[in-house]
């Protein structure tokens, strides 16, 4: 049998390639016979461009950009040779604004900046990339992307786009006069914004009211980040005007003319940072479809008998826009039967067959499990794949 | 500055994408404005692999083969699609036979068997590959490449060719008879190996007497190992008879109708292993020129100002046919400063000077630096490109 090992990263204990490496050596003993291809996916958060770079290789930059709290960090610009056209840069938005670069005790949303994202974007564009993409998640900040746009050369140098989120109730008009220009400057690139989750900018699932808490927000801090960013998105979008919304209609979208960035699903993405780039003409895909493609994932499914995908935590968000979802959609058009081996997992059963996966194995049910599996999640992992090698192969 | 950071790996210490960005951290903050593009390097020996996938992308397949004990090991072929021809595969020797996969209690070069690279091989032709490079070093092994022929179906089961190097001496022409077959049969296959050392099979700097002592082998085992493996290549090119001097003849060679697979540069490495690709047909090349070629060194150090590589130990190995001589010579040719940061360091100024360096800066000198070094190599790895980018920037 040919077995696709697809899967996605497992939460903080192992990475993509690790995992799938562990899954691989597990089935290896399970059934010795099989074909094993390795496929590790990403959405666009950590390990997008680990994720790209192995199936598509190119040359890594680095450069030093500010973090979240303006200190230096080493920032990574993948450069892709393509055939008779300018090269394509992939930029992870984590490596400048991560919430692992934001110690714990100074987890403070309304304070972290995305600004070297924009200083990635500036070296992107001076490396001669015509096409430019942009993975997002996992980030500490919460500030719409103001502080990338920052970055990029908009507004004074201490103004408020550059001091995270809640600076932005304080925003003018004159704050962003220089809008247009930049997004006209960033015309002739064709920029890309892989999201991690297909959220909108503002509301009860959007970047403050959903996300912010996980990042360190108090409740109230949340609602006062919501009011912030509507702000800067309302006055974003009236200083672009026209312009903007003539420019983000989707095709054959019934919203017409009110189609607005700040809804675009994706938008609320990075703490917004979705948002920030659709200001400048980017388009929003969702990270696992993109990824799902840059690796060329529907052919090697259909070249394979069965996929194996997995992550930490199976949950219904799994079954929504996250690598696991794509491999179960692609799977099911190739006819490949698709297994998820997951850390744990809480989708019942009906759930994930209405998904068009055909079985979930968890790695951990058990509390002695669950303890097992987190001191050694390669090898507990390794052996689950085995268990499930040995009822699926043949 | 434009400044190239082009490592080899730290030997047991930091693979070489770690020392790239180590390397490329304490660069960004001695010259914060240079450029920084990361490209680290490899011979034929672990980390041979990663270099490449780095670089080319590719499709990595991974299957169970034999360790040198027998028992089961995963190991890897990557797949590169070329336009208009078949595929590439890459290997890496040392998956299946590396002296990492050798328990320290165990250590035994006599015994030990390269038979899971044949396996390997196999896997790489069933794939479609056009062209098969194998890198070769850091092999545990020491029996001139007979149990990867045993792999490929050589010889009856449990015979000589399978049990390691000590075996070899009880060797007939019988145990051979396959092997113009197997020749023939990978003769539309562009078989490549790709060596870490350019060492002849036998002899004071050979496989058995250079080498062997670091697997394990007391000085009279190696004598033996000495023996059998002369007793296999004299065996094995008889047995190939005119066929094999006549498709080894080097172009332009003054050793004419004598030139011989075990005089190969290169046939050495990994236990002789070289030697036993040979007798396939393998063209032997230098693993470190062949690793710069891969991922455009020559191109790359044409863009830079500078170009910064370096290794856990740098003695006059390292200035004959290791990855930082191949950043050396490459330079020179470009017009591009060398300079290399080393863990240690026991070549003089006038060698290093003479070989096209421009600065040699060891992380430790005294006792206490390498107890530092060895603590915490990427730390103490970025501390030492800081001071020195502060020299050289601007």
């Amino acid at each position: 049998m040919r077995v696709l090992v697809a899967p996605d990263c497992f939460g903080g204990t192992l990475s993509a390639p690790e995992a799938a490496r562990a899954i691989a050596d597990g089935w290896a003993r399970g059934a010795p016979d099989d074909s094993i291809e390795l496929c590790p996916l990403a959405d666009g958060g950590p390990g997008f461009l680990d994720t790209v770079q192995a199936a598509l290789g190119g040359i890594l930059h680095v450069l030093p950009v500010g973090s979240p709290f303006g200190a230096s960090v080493l920032g990574r610009v993948l450069l892709v040779e393509r055939p008779d056209r300018a090269p394509t840069a992939y930029l992870e938005a984590a490596d400048a604004c991560g919430l692992n670069l934001v110690p714990a005790d100074r987890r403070d949303p309304g304070r972290t900046s995305t600004r070297g994202v924009g200083e990635l974007l500036l070296a992107a564009r001076e490396l001669g990339a015509g096409t430019i993409v942009v993975g997002l998640g996992g980030s500490g900040t919460n500030d719409a992307g103001a502080g990338m746009l920052a970055g990029l050369g908009l507004g004074p140098a201490g103004g408020p786009l550059n001091r995270g989120g809640a600076a932005l109730a304080g925003l003018t008009a004159a704050d962003l006069a220089g809008l247009g220009a930049l997004r006209r400057g960033l015309a002739a690139v064709d920029l890309v914004a892989a999201a991690d989750v297909d959220v909108p900018l503002l509301g009860r699932h959007g970047a403050s009211a959903g996300f912010a808490p996980q990042k360190g927000a108090k409740p109230d801090q949340a609602q006062e980040l919501e009011r912030s960013l509507g702000h800067f998105a309302a006055l974003a979008e009236r200083v672009l005007g026209d312009e903007f919304t003539r420019a983000n209609l989707l095709a054959g979208s019934d919203h017409g003319s009110h189609q607005r960035a700040a809804v675009l699903p994706g938008a609320g993405a990075a703490g917004g940072l979705g948002f920030g780039l659709a200001l400048l003409g980017a388009r929003l895909v969702p990270g696992a479809a993109f990824v799902a493609d840059a690796v060329g994932l529907a052919d090697r499914l259909a070249r394979n008998d069965l996929v194996v995908t997995g992550e930490g935590t199976f949950d219904w968000q799994s079954l929504h826009g996250k690598a696991v979802a794509e491999v179960a959609r692609l799977a099911g058009r190739a006819g490949v039967p698709a297994v998820v081996l997951a850390g744990q997992s809480t989708v019942g059963r009906r759930e994930w067959s209405a998904g068009g996966i055909s079985g979930v194995y968890p790695v951990a049910e058990r509390p002695a499990e669950v303890r097992a599996a987190l001191a050694d999640p390669a090898g507990t992992l390794a052996a689950r794949a085995a268990r499930v090698a040995r009822t699926w192969s043949r």
